[in-house]
């Protein structure tokens, strides 16, 4: 009988986070003030979050532990199970060995639970009543919302305003869990009104959608924002995944030779990777790959430079890969890939080439998607899809080489609420993306006058 | 730390299922033919049905084993957890300890694949190419999408015109997974075609769906017809659900005093009821609560009769409990509850007072929906929501009795392709709806020629 799920029972959870600022060769450069382009300080950063989290942020500790409240609601659905994807290898005849670690069971279905929750407990301790945040296609505001409804704070959520018409599930999810849902640009904030005064029909954008976020926590003292990727503290919350995955590898006697997720903001590349990055740093061989959209290839063609977190200018300025914070990716429907920069820390280390980068058009994405549903049964989320594509380009490659490889992908959350998308893919009507060369002048003429990372 | 998830190892999963007639005090009385009104023998259903089915149909062998194909695709998502569902005791305030077996897991999201992946092997095994079946809202269409996948067999799903059109997202996973699904009238059977040359905007029934999927089936020599409840075997199938909970609770030292499922034909609530029911009729004191709605009430309100298994008069006559096959159930959002008859192995077991029934109203059970996702974070179809309110009663009960009671609920499924139903509810569209007892005289009228069962 060969095993199909690699479980752990609860009591194995990991009891901390890994914080990959202890081990990088390079660490992240300093945060700069969106104004003065001067580093930030914690005090800088205390009216939007709670100062447990700033400290994480530009902790140098090599573990963090994880409260038990926090464990306490991970193990409504953690440790994820690690499964072995034999049908799958099966199908594309690779010697390779194929893992991936089973996010989509927490209730949002999606890895972006690991973090909300932690935020929404120090929010908490530090009597925060209430939490504002953005979303696009809704994952995260979910995923927030569900977290807040733990413990019992107020989450008002400004959804992009075309996904809130478009995709009422997401919204119904976050309104059965308390939250507050607004269509963005809306009416209540200064910036909100400003856009619509401008133009009343705007159909948002997550740039607008962050700026009323982070004005409606700046505005209300009992008010913080929440962020649900890019950040050091929230990449750092994801690495559970990889933490569990190395015990649950541990229990089977293997170990990657290639560890895979895909790439936005960073989160869920980093939860499943930096844990393995331990390693590298410290001399395995073993390759990472984070997975990007042609349509909005970061890492592959952006350049490595100091830019503005949001569209707007509002944020701090932050030293990433980025294809300046001008750019409108396309409509690809893998939302939460739509980002135009990168997490600090990911585009450090890929400077630093700890890891590589792929990027795959839109198409080969979903047949990627498609052909793991008919074997595997899971259905992928478009964003996972890529990492999937990855996974059988390097599973094709073993095949050719003869090697017998062990691959570790992080499946990051189901379909469900996306299967517009595949109606689209099967009545042939996605399209592929690619960027013109124009866009990364535009994205040069975005980072001229910023100062420069080293 | 409490135990939130008590898990299985594959190694430990069931190997067997069991077959509730080697037990049942007075055995589930004949089928009838629905022309002659003769006992059916093997070779009327044979048409219809692989060989195998049909001898697991009639057998009174207690364990029929699992063949290990089955197990390998099982294995995908089984042992499904049993759940502590600690902060919803706390939140009622209850002594009562509440399990919940997750049946959610499934790549389709409900339980219906642990029936539709061992008919599609049986159907396999005889050489057949291709699957009929019917759908209402999609759960069962999916499951089957699925289960023919993994076996290579041509599945066809004639889906009611109505949800066709309102529940795209269940269509599409169908078609991920390589189904053809046909909005039901169709214009490919005489039962379609004779629908839409009276009525061309008939938004179609299940009545109707079945007939045509019984049609193809009949009149295709490489095609059988595959259902998705009621049929003994179907319920056999799904008792891999109460015999993994079994285990889980000699794990944990436990043992449910209650047994909670919601009842549409019957297929959850016998999976997870059945190995208990062994211990019932064996001496142990336990209840066993079948939870429906208000809306269609067969086991509270219905005549135990004989009836047609369908609203056409074409499938067998069974012995069971019925609101009369031309009852059209009110426009509940529990689809899957939506049946006017009740498998015959439970009908005759309410008749024999070993299980309870339940009915509640669709606010009331919203209301539960939400208490739960609230608390646990998994959202609930609404078919799954009947019996968290059952629970919800009886775990009330136990408070005020003051006695610690354990009990167990089916948690049949999630409601990720249900969200719309949610939606109505949080703006307050959704409406109770009670049976007028002239509905009741409408039953009797149907069955009124009828044989009478004993």
């Amino acid at each position: 009988m060969e095993q199909t799920k690699i479980l752990l029972e609860e009591s194995d959870m990991p009891k901390q986070w890994y914080n990959i600022a202890a081990d990088m060769p390079n660490p992240v450069q300093a945060t700069l003030h969106p104004v003065t382009k001067q580093p930030v300080g914690p005090d800088d950063l205390a009216p939007l979050f709670p100062m447990q989290l700033i400290l994480q942020e530009v902790s140098r500790d090599r573990w963090i532990d994880i409260p038990e409240d926090i464990q306490a609601i991970y193990r409504l659905w953690r440790p994820s199970p690690l499964m072995r994807a034999s049908r799958f290898e099966k199908v594309l005849g690779t010697p390779a060995k194929i893992y991936f670690k089973y996010e989509g069971v927490s209730p949002a279905g999606s890895h972006k639970p690991n973090t909300a929750v932690a935020q929404a407990y120090y929010n908490k301790m530090e009597g925060v009543k209430r939490i504002t945040t953005e979303t696009g296609a809704g994952q995260w505001g979910s995923a927030l919302s569900l977290a807040c409804n733990f413990f019992n704070i107020e989450c008002k959520v400004y959804m992009v305003k075309v996904s809130y018409n478009q995709k009422p599930y997401r919204r119904s999810m976050m309104q059965t869990w308390g939250a507050s849902v607004v269509a963005s640009p809306s009416d209540q904030t200064q910036a909100g009104r400003k856009i619509l005064a401008q133009n009343p029909d705007s159909s948002g954008s997550l740039g607008i959608a962050i700026s009323e976020a982070v004005e409606d926590a700046a505005t209300h003292d009992d008010t913080k924002y929440s962020l649900g990727s890019v950040l050091n503290h929230v990449l750092m919350h994801q690495t559970i995944i990889g933490l569990e995955a190395k015990k649950q590898f541990e229990k089977v006697g293997d170990f990657p030779d290639i560890v895979i997720g895909c790439v936005g903001g960073g989160s869920n590349f980093a939860g499943v990777s930096f844990p393995f990055l331990y390693d590298k740093i410290h001399g395995k061989d073993i390759r990472v790959i984070a997975v990007e959209p042609t349509a909005c290839p970061t890492l592959t063609r952006g350049p490595f430079a100091y830019d503005f977190g949001d569209s707007i200018g509002l944020a701090p300025i932050v030293p990433m890969h980025t294809l300046g914070h001008s750019f409108v990716p396309p409509p690809i429907h893998a939302g939460g890939l739509r980002y135009h920069g990168m997490a600090p820390a990911v585009s450090q280390l890929f400077k630093d080439k700890l890891i590589e980068a792929q990027a795959y058009h839109q198409l080969e994405v979903f047949d990627a998607a498609v052909l793991f549903s008919r074997t595997e049964g899971i259905l992928p989320a478009p964003e996972t899809a890529h990492a999937i594509k990855s996974v059988i380009v390097e599973a094709l490659k073993a095949k050719e080489e003869g090697v017998e490889k062990t691959i570790l992908f992080n499946f990051s959350g189901h379909g469900h609420f996306d299967m517009s998308a595949y109606d689209a893919y099967f009545s042939k009507k996605l399209t592929d993306y690619s960027l013109p060369e124009s866009e990364i002048q535009r994205a040069l003429e975005d980072i001229k006058d910023m100062p420069k990372p080293k």
